[in-house]
């Protein structure tokens, strides 16, 4: 049976580390909210089910038979494995698992630029903090998770071209996201920055021209990057502005 | 060999979400910065360490012989079905961690009520924003977070004594924590708003008097809440105020 995924229509958004998964192993996934007569409609409906004992807190989610699974980074844990994209010796998934984890806070505080203060409120409501919040992020937290991913990367003991392990695992896939996204929202910031993280740019590079990325992000099923996203491009809060 | 876990000296944070997993337990394990002669240079020594191939970004961590395991839900998802603190069903397990992570976004949450900006300048210079910041969190997203855990305890096919299946996890003690925590640092809001919340309540009730949890809590190693951790009681930023 196919995976289902649940996610928020209209934006990459944190569904997208789950799509570029189910997209590089090729499974058979339905991408439900995308769906002509199913659509949002069809996740409100299993978020504020009342005989669903085990709801999601907040999308994305995945539907594997009866099990429901919230949380991109619990998603991935689960299907790491049957995608081949895991490690093969089960203590390096833990490890995996610690990367995502980190890429998962990195994410939050990557959206926290545009909303400082008040998730019920427009960007354009707390712009002054956005610029604050902007500044901090480009000068300290940028460097600091870029250069943990650089360090981790080109130690790992089996060689510079995959975060764990000797072959692609999700993470890189997550990694190669994190930095389309933060190129798209800051891309001055990143301009001047890239050349510090030779060892990560090359693993982007190469998950870029993975086949079946490749053919998944010139398909429409690829959606552009947006304001109502995650990653959102708003000059002001760029380098230099 | 005894688990020994890495965190910050002085005060509970992160930590203490894998503390009471191992005291409950009655594990044998190391709070290795409290250690005379250890002290936090012995984790900085990790983090910093030329030779490890798998640096954890930041702590809390988890050392079990070889492995490092970095990350709150990651350490629990490890050792819960070791203590005996996890599901036994495999596939709860992964409900187990998508609750978890939803607790560690609470936390950020938490944490960033007194930190809405700048993670390098003290709250002192983000009191304004930290003070709109703490008025979305208590309006808005605490009783999303303690509704939604309310909804799903309440909701468990096993009874509404435990938040997954008919036994105490990991994230039953997880949740105790994030009540102790949101109590110390907006009693009023909390004060306020427990009544909605009675089943969650009870939880925290019946952890609290489990046998090793209280022995722990009377404990010197059980440290006092404080205004250098993750919950800070600055009466400014509760309810009313």
């Amino acid at each position: 049976m196919a995976y289902e995924l649940y996610y928020w229509d209209g934006i990459q958004g944190r569904g997208e580390f789950v799509r570029l998964a189910l997209e590089e192993a090729g499974a058979d996934y339905v991408d439900v909210t995308r769906q002509p007569g199913r659509g949002t409609g069809a996740m409100l409906e299993i978020m504020k089910s009342e005989g669903e004992p085990h709801i999601p807190f907040a999308p994305p989610f995945l539907k594997d038979g009866d099990l429901l699974i919230p949380h991109v980074a619990n998603i991935l844990f689960y299907l790491g494995p049957k995608l081949g994209l895991a490690p093969e010796d089960e203590s390096l998934r833990f490890v995996a698992n610690g990367l995502q984890l980190t890429i998962t806070d990195f994410v939050a505080e990557a959206h926290d630029t545009h909303h400082p203060i008040d998730l019920s409120l427009y960007y354009e409501d707390q712009k002054q903090e956005a610029k604050a919040r902007s500044s901090a992020f480009i000068r300290d937290r940028i460097p600091k998770f870029l250069g943990y991913f650089e360090r981790v990367l080109t130690r790992n003991p089996q060689g510079p071209n995959h975060m764990v392990g000797n072959a692609l695992t999700y993470v890189d896939l997550s990694l190669f996201q994190m930095i389309e996204g933060l190129t798209y929202a800051f891309p001055k910031a990143m301009k001047k920055s890239k050349a510090e993280y030779p060892a990560l740019l090359a693993l982007h590079d190469a998950v870029a021209k993975r086949p079946n990325i490749a053919r998944y992000l010139a398909s429409p099923r690829r959606l552009a990057f947006n304001e109502e996203g995650i990653f959102r491009r708003y000059p002001e809060l760029d380098a230099g502005s």
